[in-house]
């Protein structure tokens, strides 16, 4: 299956409640997809380890903007993929980059959002921990992002 | 993994959007699950082929009836089994039922649903054809449906 | 407008949101509107007062069944009043019992829900303070409950 | 009570459903809030008349890009107003704006989306017609858009 050429990549399978009156999966929920994939890239290369339930609900981030461009309708039933990569560090901030192919490669979705690290204690924003930095740099040494389409 | 031991099952992994403020899966999304399986089930039994995009959604069937016992709380990132049956045929009506195994093999939940064959072009409900019959028990041929707990 | 008779009633009006590939309010919505009107059921006769924000969080309650009977589609657009009323107290649990009328006044679904009183710091379920059950009373006195149709 | 001073104006209810593990409303979520506006702000001015029901559906647009900027939370149960005007017509496409402030006037989150004019049957864009463009700029005659902070 075509790949995305994204540092990480899940499948997302297309569901009925996806798709909306038009009978293509609904633009809100391309926001969804992103937001899956997001949830487990920062799982996966900024908390490494083996958090499962409540625990992953510490999400050390808040969304800032959030952006999608719609390429191509994606059906009921169809297996996307959906591939991520960060392309931005700044002192608080950060970037995330989305890319997303139907079944047949096509492109489906492009979309990018802006987040920064949040403690939801006390309510306030903070610098990005170096080994963050560190881990994201070593997960996806070899990518060369570029804006989306 | 643990199997729910029904005719049909689906593996779903519970996403961020799937979760309420109460930090588990929301009690509404449960039936998007029922759905899932049920369009899956519905496709590959009573329309072998292969069908995509569009075509699914000639679904030729409405809802009737719904209702589900929650068990167990679903978490973040629980890779759930989502079993499906039909347990009873009447002349335009059929019912199927549900269970959901958490990634521990817990129940987490039980369901049913009543739904009438139906064309949406006439607006009518219609008797079931005999081949569908045929064909749910022969797939479903060693299944004792039990109803939900 | 029709009213549905219920103690407390709002007013939903379908989204596009709400609209599935057949073009009507999904099966699984129905819930949401049930627990719309339950979120402010309960903020209104259990705990009076001016809640808001995450303070409307702390719902003291799991939802343990739901069931609903779909009579008639509804359309987007449509302005829908959502009746609720609780119809059992247990010792832990009670029933609500829900009535969706459209805008034309014809039935479009009934449905019910049975939960307990719960606390999310013990994990445990409690018995229904006297005063809970007192306010209820009072606040739907001249109510002659009956089971959904 | 606080406006958008938008051409249009809306006010959605924030809902239980609304509301993901971090107590706000979720980022898709706005997206929805959006289309809402978009699908009444659409039926009101570019084809005044009373439609209802499956005749709604027939939208004569597609999404190509769609953007928000988070600005504060929205809560449980807050009121708020989504404001929507269009900005610019090209030939075939056209920008909308949106602005949602939260029940104390606050700013909560600022979009816009781009769509083109579509016909479903034909499968294809259209130039917008000329009396759309006019019944937009009769609509909003005295707005001012400026782009989303």
């Amino acid at each position: 299956m075509t790949q995305t050429t994204f540092p990480y990549e899940i499948e997302i399978e297309v569901a009925f409640r996806d798709i909306d009156a038009m009978g293509h999966v609904n633009n809100a929920v391309f926001f969804s997809y992103f937001e899956t994939a997001r949830v487990k890239y920062i799982m996966k290369v900024f908390e490494p380890g083996d958090l499962t339930g409540f625990d992953l609900l510490d999400l050390p981030l808040i969304l800032v903007e959030a952006a999608c461009s719609y390429k191509s309708p994606a059906l009921l039933g169809e297996k996307l993929k959906v591939g991520i990569g960060l392309s931005r560090f700044g002192t608080k901030s950060f970037d995330l980059l989305y890319r997303i192919l139907g079944q047949d490669g096509r492109l489906v979705a492009a979309g990018k959002t802006i987040q920064v690290m949040y403690d939801y204690g006390t309510r306030s924003a903070y610098p990005i921990p170096d080994h963050i930095k560190e881990q994201v740099q070593a997960f996806q040494a070899r990518w060369q992002p570029s804006e989306p389409v």
